[in-house]
């Protein structure tokens, strides 16, 4: 397994950064979700070097919903992080974390009028989903007095070799207007009195291993910038999206760093525009290549069984990290108290969810274990706590940063008076 | 689409008992969870007296994992419920709602001594997942001065007709000790000093439409009663669990009542435990079909599209209902403020959330459907609220409890603070 570089294994624990994972756990509880700093902040870099290379007029969005905790959109704000937003919570916890409205984009396929108008009201650009967006963001807009400026949203109907439930450039996809009514659109909404037209955008899909695909949706939006300025539209940003994906099965998977998206993507967008001899701006909209690999999820074994296979039970399940479920996705685990220790045959890692498909990771090589032993499922900082629920009645976890020598939470364990905060009793009960 | 019936459809307007669907939606905002307090206490009752017309001890144990609002269990519990409770958080839930420990089981494949202990220390019985989980037990138990009474899980290999993330009873599942094992285990338990055998428990899956499967378990729970029996084991129950499923497609599907269930199993159950000369209780364990069809989600919709398909884009998303996205699972939707007009061709509901796979329901012949029209999902009780998250950073909705003539929430909406209430930001940050 190749460990990401702020992962190393001491004198037989896991550490994440300068942190022994075992002591950390013993220190905030288990389930723990722990974030090294310093890995998001190279990451982040990485892109925004890469793409700079190239060109230079650059913005990297962070997909919020990757995993959208204060503290870590603080650390990306103070990169210079703009946002990809894609709910008034989502907006609200971007300008909380203190980045600049001007770098934040509102995405969304289902925006009330209320949505709309905290965009407008906080001057913050909307990507929009269709025209009947279009016209109630023009209403919105107008009844705010102010004049709001929109990308397309553009399903550029791309086959992309991923996930069907994550593959959002599909045809069939519900994401954006059919490329080939986006001139449509733009004439549409050149007829507008509030809603001002700056950007194209589009995001093809999550969890992307190749190239390719990248390169043809830039292909796909260069074309379409060249039909919007035939229009007489003065097109501000490009926005490519986001979804490149991170090497889960670590073993064997590898995935292209944010300089190999660069290096591919950028010749064909700059050779396109200086083509069309227009200067937009380029926007990338990175989210899991950014935050996944930063944070191991650590979780205490209860119990082991042999029965047709060997479980190990622990306590965290998909209330805590619902990709193994939801999407038979795969994540490493390692014991991180023995983490040197020699597999002594395979084990499926189960969590304590009343649902047989609750399982973390099936049939690994693993030592042996027993109760009270660590387990770090490794990747789970993307589409980790941001789809956790409490379901089984389960509080959460803790959320803990590292960075150097320091750890701090960035999230307490929620408890079971948190269950019921919300919860009222009907006066006749 | 047929109706249950405390839904009905009055000046075009949907209804749940004496209430208009759309003025609750005005009155309490969306999305928003409606339940009616008389169908889930019938559908219990219901339960009750079919299996109690076949033998005089029975057990009703609700699960609460369907639905576990407090209020909604306080409801079961004034009608004499017990719980089949899956975690701590559940056990004391069910407890602050005034259910009688005695009434409870903890159930779970994966429980720390933590877990164990709540359950030994308020005298709640529990069923056994492993020898691992046994020796822990005894440990406990004898830690505390009690001596706990236990039930086994077993795994009855049974091939079941459901959805595989769902089906908990098949030879590979994580859940319960292989039958063949059962007779070791138990005369493991006669060695323990703080542990005492007194229940035989299976569970054989959710969302079951056919009775076949729960006889075929009947069975193989008498046979191994017999087995234990002769031990020199006393047997105080036997747990049949639940799984019994609900027409989620109101068109074209049925489900057995808990009468025919009860006309089904009971006959067995009975002639089984005379053949064997003993008089065990006799628990079942359902959920999902006491609470599932008691609820609607109404969701507003924000905008409609006309793309490759016609969307109808919704503010409620696999966020407060995972089930078609995690399951591939079909709800009914109706408009509910035009709950009579007819359909003009397929429209598909989708969700706000940032994934393909965020759809509530596909190519239904749906009305015209505009911004402001209110769409219900039918059924949405059970693995609705419960399985919900914040992702998106999407604060989650109210839900109403009505009476009669009375409503009121049993939750309020969530708002942003809610979602940042138990996080916290590094010193350095």
């Amino acid at each position: 397994m190749n460990l990401p570089p702020h992962l190393s294994v001491r004198d037989s624990h896991l550490f994440i950064g300068e942190h022994d994972t075992v002591a950390l756990a013993e220190e905030f509880g288990t389930p723990l979700f722990v974030t090294d700093e310093e890995r998001v902040r190279a990451r982040f870099r990485e892109y925004r070097e890469a793409l700079e290379g190239h060109y230079d007029r650059v913005r990297v969005l962070y997909a919020a919903k990757a995993n959208g905790n204060l503290a870590l959109l603080r650390v990306l704000a103070s990169e210079g992080a703009g946002a990809d937003v894609f709910s008034p919570g989502e907006l609200e916890l971007a300008l909380r974390a203190g980045m600049d409205p001007d770098r934040l984009l509102f995405n969304g396929s289902s925006k009330s009028r209320e949505d709309l108008a905290l965009a407008a009201g906080h001057g913050v650009r909307v990507s929009l989903d269709s025209l009947d967006e279009l016209r109630a963001l023009d209403a919105v807009a107008g009844t705010l007095g102010k004049t709001t400026e929109v990308a397309f949203r553009v399903n550029p109907a791309l086959e992309i070799p991923t996930h069907p439930k994550i593959a959002t450039g599909l045809a069939s996809s519900k994401f954006g207007i059919p490329h080939a009514e986006v001139k449509e659109a733009y004439a549409a909404v050149l007829a507008c009195e509030h809603v001002r037209p700056v950007g194209l955008h589009c995001h093809i899909g999550s969890q992307i291993l190749a190239l390719e695909p990248f390169v043809e949706a830039a292909r796909v939006m260069i074309r379409l910038a060249g039909e919007v300025a035939d229009l007489g539209a003065r097109l501000e940003f490009v926005d490519l999206g986001g979804g490149l994906g991170i090497p889960y099965r670590r073993g064997d998977e590898s995935a292209p760093s944010p300089r190999e998206y660069a290096d591919a993507v950028m010749p064909v967008f700059v050779a396109g525009v200086e083509a069309l001899g227009i200067h937009p701006a380029l926007w990338v909209e990175p989210g899991r290549s950014i935050v996944a690999d930063s944070t191991v999820l650590l979780t205490r074994v209860n119990s082991t069984k042999a029965a047709h296979r060997r479980f190990i039970n622990v306590d965290a399940g998909f209330n805590h990290l619902i990709r193994p479920a939801m999407y038979d996705a795969y994540h490493e685990v390692v014991v991180a108290n023995r983490a040197d220790a020699t597999p002594v045959g395979p084990a499926t890692v189960a969590g304590p969810i009343c649902e047989s498909g609750d399982i973390l990771a099936s049939d690994r090589p693993l030592p042996d274990v027993g109760e009270g032993d660590l387990v770090a499922v490794l990747d789970a900082g993307a589409y980790g706590f941001s789809m956790s629920s409490q379901y089984n009645s389960r509080p959460r976890g803790a959320e803990v940063l590292v960075r150097g020598d320091d750890r701090a939470p960035m999230r307490r364990a929620e408890t079971l008076e948190d269950l019921v905060l919300a919860q009222a009793t009907p006066p006749w009960l």
